[in-house]
């Protein structure tokens, strides 16, 4: 069979799992969650053997030791996948609430009332974990789910496919909601792409690359973002050591996730006795700092920022810094060079938090914390499968509800329009 | 200048404006939906002239009079666009609408805030009033907009823009907020596609061919629905005078647009009462009727179906017709030929009722009422931009509340990450 004719197969049957998937309730998803969890533990062993497999490929191909410790699955990892179904179970079904109805002068009842997207794509690197993860949302919100992963955990990935539907059909919900691409051909990547008749909506999870490439071989819509360049705005009202605690935080506490500050911008008239303290908490934190002139007048040992630091997303211990006359011209910067993720300002003047919350464009816009804090499960909305920096559909965190959508409901007596 | 620099010049500038848009007040918006609306009556007459100008050329084309009636702007025309202005101004601002807000664990406060979109794309065919329609929604919404309107109504559009250019600048708004694109080259519409770093989103309407053509070109996302072939199914419960009434209607009332029906799916246990007599009515109405075999066994003058019919859109006094063992047969049926556009049901049963709320899939589903309600202002949303029948973001009829997203806000008081 040709690698489009299985594409289009696995996508025939996953639309088909969508019909059946749109009415279920909420009792029998979770118990199918409960079978998958179960059946984690029971086959732990299978999995860890075809994890090995995928393990001793990655290391001939030398894969850095990061890149190995993700593709792990351990006792550890497993348990905490399970303790993932766990939390999954316990969030509310956002499927069937009604979000509004309301009367029309001829006594038409319209409301609206939320359902599943149908069937949804997601594609992914190397981490088996994200495979349950996304599965267990992607059916708990009611959507069948195409799922493919790095081409590196592919026997991983298959196993753990093969737990899920076991947990499914236990459950008399259909095998095919989940379904994991058994190929590490990239073509099938691009087949999947071209199945608009089928698949509603494609979610991908990764390096800036994979995400570009999705994007541009679209034709289904795509939810997702490029990359996180987040800024904190230290204000010339802020409190020092809440700036200094924050600016930190945002930058240190996991600088290798999209919601880690990568520019400090710096109102002038608290630079001065500002810029001196933060520098030294993070010349202990081991952050390099990137400056700009101004910056490097009061930081000697910054490092001379260059244009290519603004838009930058380091991912990593290093810091952009710009010393910034106005908010207005922090405003600027961030519409420049920032990508809609997430910014925070940090000030005690509440005109001018006002001002900032209503003026950035940005999916999170936060007063007084952390640039971390822009993930489903700080937010409150529960686990996220992805967060989208477009402005369609769910700008932000995704979480169950983002996850579906919602028709217009009528109940009439034979009303005609007129 | 090139057409490529021209767009990008275009849709830069209405970046630029949706910046400032981005925080204006309901009052500022109105006043200039005000001033345009005073302006468009003064200058009437540059209008009439500049759209002669227009009509001669179409005719010289060989427009067909109904080509021709859409794309003229005569004293009637105009107020009735100066009348929708006043509708648009009558409605509530959706941005600024806090959808929700709670607090966590940490004090964290977290609200998500209703925001503009920022730059929409709106490319549709010939007639001249949808610019100021499309514009006044876009504006009260707080979005820019760059039109792309059918070359047939260039003149009109161009002396349109420029009214709306005027009345935003007398209040005080960037003028780039309405733009139309100056040009009937195609290549424009394929530029404007082509810049998703400056675009948030486009949407088309017009025909087929047109939606499909900005579909497959546009790495921005679209809202859209290629075609409506609507659905009513008469259970076997249902009230046979409701159920001619509403077939009707939904037939006849206006049958050249997307939420007509195309379709009438009957139950085989009402089919020999009901056949006849709705048969005489759509006889009445000069509907042709297109049967199926079991059809035809009961109204031996209608046309035999074929495979075409069912999934076609006629957009004229046609109607394929199909009696079914069940209402299973029926949303198979309907899941296979329809377009998730607008399916009703006639019946007098609950539960069957019920079912085909909760099991059929399109953007308006109805319960004894007629398809034609699938429109914004019978919904009860005010103006319609148009209706999306693609999941992402807003299925159905998009009011002015489908042309904002959400943004999280978040007010800490020091909040770290742990």
């Amino acid at each position: 069979m040709s690698i489009k004719s299985m594409i289009r197969e696995i996508a025939l049957s996953a639309k088909e799992a969508s019909r059946l998937l749109r009415t279920i309730k909420r009792k029998e998803k979770d118990a199918a969650l409960e079978s998958i969890a179960r059946k984690l533990v029971e086959r732990k062993d299978e999995i860890m053997i075809q994890n090995k497999k995928d393990l001793a490929a990655a290391k001939e191909k030398g894969l850095s030791p990061a890149m190995l410790d993700r593709l792990t699955l351990d006792e550890k990892t497993i348990n905490s996948i399970v303790q993932g179904l766990n939390e999954v179970m316990l969030l509310t079904d956002p499927v069937g609430e009604v979000t509004g109805m309301w009367e029309r002068p001829n006594n038409l009842q319209v409301g609206k009332i939320r359902i599943p997207l149908g069937v949804i794509g997601f594609i992914y690197e190397s981490r088996p974990n994200v495979t349950v993860d996304a599965a267990s949302l992607c059916l708990k919100s009611g959507n069948a789910v195409i799922l493919k992963g790095g081409s590196e955990a592919i026997n991983s990935n298959l196993i753990l496919a093969d737990i899920i539907k076991e947990g499914l059909e236990e459950n008399n919900l259909p095998g095919k909601a989940v379904q994991v691409i058994p190929t590490t051909d990239r073509q099938a990547t691009t087949e999947l792409l071209a199945c608009d008749d089928l698949v509603d909506v494609i979610i991908p999870r990764g390096g800036e690359g994979l995400i570009r490439f999705v994007t541009e071989n679209s034709r289904i819509p795509v939810l997702k973002h490029y990359k996180g360049v987040c800024h904190a705005y230290v204000d010339k009202y802020a409190d020092i050591d809440t700036a200094i605690n924050i600016c930190i935080n945002s930058k240190v506490q996991r600088p290798g996730v999209c919601n880690a500050m990568e520019t400090m911008l710096v109102h002038k008239d608290i630079a001065e006795e500002f810029m001196p303290e933060v520098a030294k908490a993070f010349r202990k934190a081991k952050v390099e700092l990137r400056g700009c002139e101004k910056t490097r007048a009061l930081i000697p040992d910054a490092v001379p920022a260059t244009e290519e630091d603004w838009p930058a997303e380091f991912l990593d211990l290093i810091l952009a810094v710009k010393i910034v006359d106005s908010m207005e011209e922090a405003f600027l910067h961030i519409e420049k060079y920032g990508s809609n993720h997430t910014e925070t300002i940090i000030t005690k003047d509440y005109a001018r938090a006002r001002r900032f919350l209503a003026q950035v464009d940005s999916s999170v816009v936060l007063v007084n914390a952390s640039t971390r804090f822009n993930d489903g499960n700080q937010l409150g909305l529960g686990s996220e499968i992805g967060i989208n920096t477009s402005k369609l559909h769910a700008f932000g965190p995704m979480g169950l509800t983002e996850l579906t959508t919602t028709k217009f409901i009528v109940y009439g007596d034979g009303q005609v329009r007129d």
